[in-house]
């Protein structure tokens, strides 16, 4: 039931002692790529962050990653509403751009995709997305000291740091949830082309072009985080990331090889 | 011996090798619908509770959490002295709100146990209550700076921070516990409608309306106070969380669908 | 070999497939009370602080702890020359209060062994010591800014904060070790009447009357060290812990029922 | 095909199910020393390094660690490109001091391995080096405060502080990595004589005279970082190591018996 995508595909396997679902035709709203390597691995690949963001503390039970699908960039991968941690692959489900799922009567899915949603339709060049609530970016988020990049491999902040989108601007008397695509819009408006938008007192939200330079980023906003603040306190003057290093191809190859990525998803998709 | 409650319910199971005990017929003490599953259920999550936030190290040996039983508001669910990272079902006792053990010649109890009879007892819109030694809270204790909400999951510290009880105010040469019903009441006297306290270099006790926003709200206190401290020690203004936000019902209910307590539950409670 | 105490009690076991030892008669150096079963208790309880000291980061790997014997106080339990974390019943060897094992031709001890028994000679009252590189340890051993209570399980900083002793005082070129008596006494001696001399530069060594308390407070000495560190950084004024505090019998016993340490112990010693 | 340098010597072993490779005849570009037990015992302790610095977060994916060879001063021991955390003796390649490997038609190597080339050339008293991205690393290393030893275990930072190397003064529009003997060899000349230099906004590289004290400069080094953040943070004076501490030859053998490297090394080798 919580498997709907790779039900589909006739990938889900119920427990052994189960009656075996047959698998339902291919429905006619699945693309004709479903069953292409790319979609497999890309779930391989979105739960191994999952699970690797829990373990890390970035998605510690809230939050939330998802990733376009390789072989159709209309359509979003992400779990069902579930915890992070505990992600496997019958819990990845399909949306389009307005963050409706392609197979209907699937399972309940998190009130805040439309983070997601939105910030696929609005920016063609971000391939994954992930909403988290770590401790320095609600901390930057809530200063009047931007977020600018100490630390290269956090470059992605941008020069002047990311811009702050606070709920408050455009509603009061929310449930301070980016749960309709109203909401999910004016956030990605706020985040305009940055990949990064900080949430007033909420969190973050980042988009990369693909999963395991988004999993780096969010290690590495983190990071700068710490580092910054400690600067901040303990005074004295704070050497930036040059500008230069924003001006070519190579600012975000830092993570190219992927090597923290292979080590990251062994430890997580090894068999319990 | 130490499984007063499940005992008198007939759940209590010795080890294989023991003789078995006669369950004791259900003494009238018992509130009629003590073998309810909403108690089970209750005793569960309680014990859930324990390792959870032992693990996190909110409750590290010393601290405990309580829950009103779901089936009777005049009584109390909570372990017996133990620490929480070691606590099963059978070490679950019942207390009246008087913190008299509704089952005689139990095992011995928390001395500080007072603070959740106390806040049960003044404060009917409670039925969870956890007190804890952390970091944040006893540095805000022992602050001029308010603990004021920078972390809109911390909201229950309300908009002017949480008030601060000093048992020092009461009476000197204690041993600063609260180990009678006079410092309990006093204790929450200084609580008033506040859903935490903070007790001078000692810690603080907080009360919510279910143990799964207690674990909640004990996180985002925490995570609140690293946020406030870096703000504060790294200079500039601060955006508390907006007043608008504690002017609906909907204003504590960003963990709506415990998805972080369902990973935490599962991880705690898994066979050995 | 390396099990000169137990080995003399007839209690080492070697590996299954050794050709095992002959019990070696127990020589007159031993106290007559070394088969008390209150022995067999302590080197049990020193095993688990040591294992617990390590995992908690605050013996990483040097650092060390000791206990005086329960069966004569002139004579210092203490593991052979090994990580804490590694130590296990066969590896504690028994030192009279020169630092002296008292069974000759033993395992290679602590080059500065010499912090705890310059402790135990100068101060009867104290039980168990320990020696650590924690890093708020460090901080306050090279600040202008004393170590003062903040935390109440943290008293037995007493007052003004712990004394500092800088080895430089008394000898230059030295390897900063404390490897001799002289620099033992020197030490023991900038301790005067405190539980708690913080070393500059180097770290701490802490006394007390119990085991259990000292691990307690060597934990609380650090969370002290964190609060402190917090509240100067983000200013403003600081309620120290109350003068009264001091003041009574009961001012450390605040751990009382040891129920961390019954967790602690239980999570060290289960078997592998 | 990972295991070069171990296949030469004729010590891979491939999976059981797999066909055995015949061990190759030992290349004439490998040094007549080669199945010289110290080699095998320093193939040994630098896979224990990797996997320690991996698990204490020091180089959780990227980053890496090198020995210069015990049988061959002109000769580098390191991991093929591979996160330390999963390094295996079969991983080791050896490199000639321009970085070449010895044995050609080896696996993919670290894109940043002239850090270490250039410094073991520039340096024959260092035997182990280390690149990372720790946190205080970066901290400092954009700092205008120097990082100065408070901690006696980091004196290698020196009286002043390492030196500061910035990339930017050499060249702009790179990756920023240290990718070319050209880069390397300019940030060794930045580090002259100094055991540690920081790197702008990217991390830091250490050499030390064996392995064992380069994982434990490695730790003192990020203690120290948040040691003097948190007295630069809190105010009031600071008292550095004294200057008495670097004048002899004791003053980096405060890891002499390396017993934390034998708990550290036990824990990462057993057998899973």
């Amino acid at each position: 039931m919580a498997c709907a995508l790779l039900a589909a595909l006739g990938l889900a396997a119920g427990p052994a002692h189960a009656a075996p679902a047959p698998a339902p035709a291919a429905p006619a709203a699945l693309p004709a790529g479903s069953l292409d390597p790319r979609l497999i691995g890309a779930i391989d690949d979105l739960v191994a962050a999952n699970r690797v963001l829990a373990k890390e503390g970035i998605l510690p039970g809230y939050g939330h990653v998802s990733m376009r699908s390789p072989t159709n960039p209309q359509r979003i991968l992400i779990s069902r509403s579930l915890a992070p941690g505990l992600v496997g692959a019958t819990d990845i489900v399909e949306l389009d751009l307005d963050c409706n799922p392609t197979i209907p009567g699937g399972p309940p899915l998190y009130l805040e995709r439309f983070i997601h949603c939105s910030i696929y339709k609005a920016r063609p060049d971000i391939n994954a997305v992930l909403h988290a609530h770590t401790t320095y970016a609600i901390a930057f988020s809530a200063s009047g000291t931007p977020m600018k990049p100490v630390v290269r491999a956090a470059r992605i902040l941008g020069p002047n740091g990311p811009p702050i989108f606070d709920i408050h601007k455009i509603a009061l008397h929310t449930n301070l949830l980016i749960n309709t695509r109203e909401f999910g819009d004016a956030m990605a408006k706020a985040m305009g082309k940055s990949n990064v938008v900080l949430m007033t007192g909420h969190g973050m939200s980042v988009g990369e072009t693909s999963i395991v330079r988004l999993v780096r980023a969010a290690e590495a906003i983190e990071q700068n985080g710490v580092v910054l603040t400690a600067l901040k306190a303990a005074g004295g003057p704070i050497s930036y990331v040059n500008e230069d290093d924003y001006s070519d191809d190579l600012s975000r190859a830092v993570n190219g090889e992927a090597r923290e990525w292979k080590a990251q998803k062994a430890e997580v998709m090894r068999a319990p």
